[in-house]
């Protein structure tokens, strides 16, 4: 065998998923790419922001001696420091750029967080649905990842979470807004989330880190503002990238971000940039990290998204699809009208719409939809959802 | 302890080269930037290729819709293609897109490969002077580097070699033009290698991967062209990167190239893709994919290093210093003038040039010198070279 059995592992657990991205496209082979209704990639559709291009014309125009070579692992001091910056508008703490380490994307951060903390066997709780490959990143370092269910409205269910904690519990990995449930966490709940992991730190004598991925957190909606961990849990570590707030998730740029106030700061973060260039990823990529400084206050656009989501809820539960309303990301993730999610999904495949099941996020029983995607997607999708709400007697 | 005990051994072991590397910045904050003559990275200072630029301005004057999204795992068909059709032309072999995976960088290549390869305790051999990143490459996936000598022109010692194959072999991995040596393997070797690892293959029942890092191919001197492996040995899987011949290593762009005839192709392939994903690099850096796939002819001046290496190697030699003349890549690694060559970079030190000990690479008792830096560096420490060589009484 040329692959390793991990490996192999690893690409049977997710064969499925494959075999429906496969079928897919097949299905645009056969019927032509625009008689396809693409609903199952997380991919936006929208350009960057108009900024972006401006400041990658000006860095063309005049480049700047050097912009191409290798500069310290962690990244550019001014890219670290415009973050920093950013943040403590946001956040209302102080963050330094000796906070903040550039990284290769949200998933490159995520497994160079992993990488530092996770001695073999280490244990890190996630919450099910959650993004389905945390699970691989968990294994890449020789972790043991644990799921923990959420409640009915897709929030951790904390009295789980407590009686869960252990010996080999060494972090607590959430993601909010969540892919793919959309589910956006309060302030009330970050901070029972924070007294919580303090009392079981005490308890079982080791601190337990809190590492989230808010990728999304641009991305919320009906004014709503997403609340940072920060003023709730000092022990924690936020991972995040430009994928989706200005659009670049080609690009590969992302940071880490660690608490200032985490308990021996200076040890974790070296060893965080001594990660990041073991693994291989060495730097962010020079050019993205000198376009995003002075893009830290620049989204893409949100109402367009916001009326994405509107137009799929409002149609789909007017059909009779049973969804809890999402806050952000540019994710539904509705009960599926088949108990069997995997039926349910090739049912919609044979009608052109692709869509992935619930399973694939360790939540049977549902389904995700995304929506950045164009309208006429959407609207064809909603088209074939009628019928099938029709066939299952839905409503 | 924040970290886990694996990174922590990891930083330890690479602790001392990092405190030179500190050492060197305090010189610098202590004697100013331009009174500490610094050879001991491997950064190219020269800039990219005018050609890059003008690709460049094409790009942000003409934005093309979509660029920065997403693309399939292994990267643009577009730019495999290029890629595949370029190393046709330079090696005599038909290689299609297929073969080919865009990578964030060779050190990305690598660590996709070995992720790929390794079960644990996987032996994976590599021969001393090595690239320090290799044991930590190769760690990093579980497996076990195995280090071998090499002779004294720095060419891996096939007999020792042929000895030390054994049922926990998985892979050699060699690397020229060598970091930090210089040296070129001829076609010669690179048959005699091939002829080997066959046989030995069969004699243990498996096949056994050749891993080729061969990121500084396009730097070699004296009107040599650098050989490649893929007419010796068809289970050889080459990993490169555009970082020295269009001077981008900031940019994190490289690719894995699979021997078209290697066994189990398609299954390998899609497990390095898989690896790719999963990882957490997703996918080489979009924008930077796009900008080489029409500069796949084009490098820096190659003239410009040989005149460096000349500089040095003359004068060098001419003090007493003994060295191989390196024939590729832009080190030196001559013998250290003490027997303990981290007592000789400290004598250096004092004296504000800063090189890396041959400790480092796994072969004490030499010191490796980086050329890739402007002359007035170069002449500053060959100064310094010539008071140290007479104060050693070498020639």
């Amino acid at each position: 065998m040329p692959i390793s059995e991990r490996v192999k592992k690893s690409m049977e657990e997710g064969s499925w998923i494959r075999r429906m991205f496969e079928e897919g496209n097949l299905l645009k082979k056969q019927y032509g790419e625009e008689n396809v209704f693409d609903l199952s990639l997380g991919n936006p559709i929208m350009e960057p922001p108009p900024e972006f291009n401006k400041e990658l014309k000006k860095l063309a125009d005049e480049p700047i001696a050097g912009m191409h070579r290798y500069m310290e692992n962690a990244g550019y001091a001014e890219t670290r420091a415009a973050v920093a910056k950013q943040l403590s508008v946001e956040a209302g703490i102080e963050f330094t750029q000796d906070d903040i380490i550039m990284t290769c994307g949200a998933a490159g951060a995520i497994n160079v967080v992993l990488k530092t903390l996770l001695n073999r066997e280490d244990e890190v709780i996630i919450f099910a649905p959650y993004f389905a490959e945390f699970i691989n990143y968990i294994e890449n370092h020789d972790g043991v990842a644990r799921v923990l269910p959420t409640d009915d409205r897709f929030i951790p269910r904390l009295d789980v979470l407590e009686d869960s904690i252990g010996a080999k519990t060494r972090a607590v990995l959430i993601n909010y807004p969540n892919n793919p449930s959309g589910a956006v966490y309060s302030e009330d709940f970050l901070h029972r989330l924070g007294e919580l992991l303090s009392a079981k730190s005490k308890e079982i004598g080791r601190q337990i880190f809190l590492i989230n991925d808010e990728a999304y957190s641009s991305l919320v909606y009906d004014g709503l503002k997403c609340p940072h961990i920060w003023s709730h849990y000092r022990q924690s570590i936020t991972v995040t990238s430009h994928s989706k707030d200005l659009a670049l998730p080609g690009e590969r740029i992302g940071y880490i971000v660690v608490h200032p106030g985490i308990s021996e700061h200076k040890e974790l973060v070296d060893g965080m940039i001594h990660c990041n260039r073991i693994s291989g990823f060495v730097n962010a990529p020079a050019l993205m990290q000198r376009l995003v400084t002075n893009l830290q206050d620049v989204t893409v656009s949100i109402p367009e998204y916001q009326r994405k989501r509107d137009l799929l809820y409002d149609n789909l539960t007017g059909m009779g699809y049973s969804i809890v309303k999402p806050k952000g990301a540019f994710y539904l993730f509705p009960e599926s009208p088949l108990e069997n999610d995997v039926d349910f999904i090739k049912e919609l495949h044979k009608q052109r719409v692709l869509v992935v099941p619930g399973s694939g996020f360790g939540s049977p029983g549902y389904f995700r939809i995304s929506y950045c995607t164009d309208d006429r997607t959407i609207e064809g999708a909603l088209e074939v959802f009628r019928k099938v709400a029709q066939k299952f007697n839905l409503g």
